[in-house]
């Protein structure tokens, strides 16, 4: 049992890519559970591309992390203290946002508790049943509404989102059009997940490619991207289509202004609709969402991929995967090793 | 009575600015009422920014005016022949789209009649309680949803449908914020239409006089214009901020690919709305917009202004005010008298 608490703290806002010398590792005394309060020992931290918009000092969802401060993360612990009614040691919990470090003391507030003995594995509670999870599933069906027999379009298809949508989408009854940046992944998302098509968009001018696979255009556009991608699913979108705006990873590391998408004018043209949204609006909710994506699970409807990476020290070098398009599925480090079973 | 048709046809697509020679009056025979079909003389046509998207071969939400055809637009005329029942001579109707023309034959598909004796000048119903009046109406109530105290901006506010946009969110208990190109309308908009402010966006910068007079944020952005006004918006709006996206006239001449507003991730951020209508969408529900904002002209809730040129061979020369900026209110071309009380 480690005896101090490792924290990556921000010690300066990156400039586009994120730099050695942004972060720090400092060794910070291990903390105890104080009265009504539960010390976590953190199993897994999940890497998201929302981590990078965290960073900046712009105006965004959450406050950004401050300077000096330990960056910000979600994680999934098992207590090692409890001084707090409700929680005993060896309980599985989601603390809310717990951060990119060894321990979390809270006092329960946000805190909720994993069920055992469901025979699920506890990467799924990051990932499919997780906060990403249910982003998929109340963007698409809140926010997309897709109707069978409509066409999807998924961009960042492999990740731990936009993987997730499509196959949601399949069982809605939808045409799934995924948009991916390697050959791997497109064969991953159509021969395991089900896709109808993937688009490697470093090998193909997507524009073109969607035009040959949304032959009935595009009702619903989950974007994940933004940038030129979105562009050419815009050209493409039908009258009154939905776009569920969950991510803009092509800018999170722009230096200067980012111009909007040219075919900007097509959501006047074509009477679409573009909705922004954070998962966080839809927290009061997961509990519906879990329910039917677990029932999903277990049917065998839904499947999901964790690339996990080992030890907190590799955090700031594993984020950098999602940026390069390196990881396929949703990306956690392992922080510590899962109880025995 | 006039006995040959003038009609303007479309000669050529412009290239960005509308030139002579885009569009050629050319005389034709005065056209017959055949069984089944009424003849109506257009007395007042409507000039609208969407005259010059139909001018273009561009995907739009209708087909673009094919080059030799009559220039399309929407008509107010009288019935001077009739050989369909429920028209009478004399009958005031709107023909749906009659054409930038004089006369108009039609086997009543779409012709609404205007109810006799109500009091109501006809040019009403070429405004306030015709399409740009139910734009305002539906655009602003079922897209923005308003709330009281919430501070709606409006682009375009001195235009036919901003001057009614703002006076239904006042109806609506919010704080209204125009922004208009001259102080002249600032002045109007504010002094006879009841703005809480207008901004000049030829004399301030438009953010910074934005801050000023949104001191809460922007909660409804009724957008008309486009480009660097709908960039400045988008940098103060609130979360889950409503964007009825109407019109992006700064971009109808422009030639070339048009950036989309640098602040397009703030949809994200803020969890804002942005979406496209057409009132086309909206025709089946005119007589409800029709009567509540009848009652509102009535109890003196409601101003409006026409903006009135004679002769049809004005029309083209008068369209080009709506992008100079030179109008007030909506704009009409008076092509023939209206019968006598």
């Amino acid at each position: 049992m480690r005896n101090s608490n490792r924290q990556w703290v921000l010690r300066q806002r990156p400039e586009g890519d994120i730099s050695d010398g942004d972060l720090e590792l400092v060794d910070a005394p291990k903390p105890e559970a104080g009265d009504g309060e539960i010390l976590i020992r953190t199993i897994y931290l999940s890497l998201d591309p929302t981590n990078r918009i965290w960073m900046s000092d712009m105006d965004q969802y959450m406050p950004p992390v401050e300077i000096g401060d330990v960056m910000r993360g979600g994680t999934l612990g098992v207590v090692e203290q409890s001084n707090l009614d409700g929680f005993d040691v060896g309980d599985i919990v989601v603390p809310g946002l717990g951060g990119w470090q060894d321990y979390t003391v809270s006092d329960g507030t946000g805190v909720s508790k994993i069920p055992a003995g469901l025979g699920i594995p506890l990467d799924a509670f990051m990932s499919v049943l997780g906060a990403t999870g249910m982003t998929a599933y109340f963007g698409l069906l809140e926010i997309g509404q897709p109707k069978a027999g409509e066409t999807v379009v998924v961009s960042a298809a492999a990740g731990a989102v936009g993987s997730t949508v499509g196959q949601i989408a399949k069982i809605k009854g939808c045409r799934v059009v995924g948009i991916a940046g390697s050959d791997e992944k497109c064969k991953w998302v159509v021969d395991d997940l089900g896709f109808d098509a993937c688009i490697n968009y470093k090998k193909e001018n997507v524009l073109e490619a969607l035009r040959r696979e949304c032959p009935n255009g595009i009702d619903v556009n989950f974007e994940n991207v933004g940038g030129e991608i979105l562009d050419a699913v815009l050209t493409l979108i039908n009258d009154n289509a939905r776009i569920p705006l969950c991510g803009l990873i092509s800018t999170y590391n722009a230096e200067g202004d980012v111009p909007g998408p040219y075919m900007f004018r097509n959501i006047l043209m074509k009477r679409a609709r573009v909705e922004g949204f954070i998962i966080i609006d839809f927290l009061e909710r997961f509990a519906e969402g879990q329910a039917e994506m677990g029932q999903w699970l277990a049917e065998g409807k839904l499947k999901y991929r964790t690339d996990i990476v080992d030890g907190l020290e590799t955090a700031p070098k594993a984020l950098d995967r999602l940026f390069t398009g390196e990881n396929i599925g949703k990306l956690l480090v392992r922080v510590s090793d899962e109880p025995a079973a």
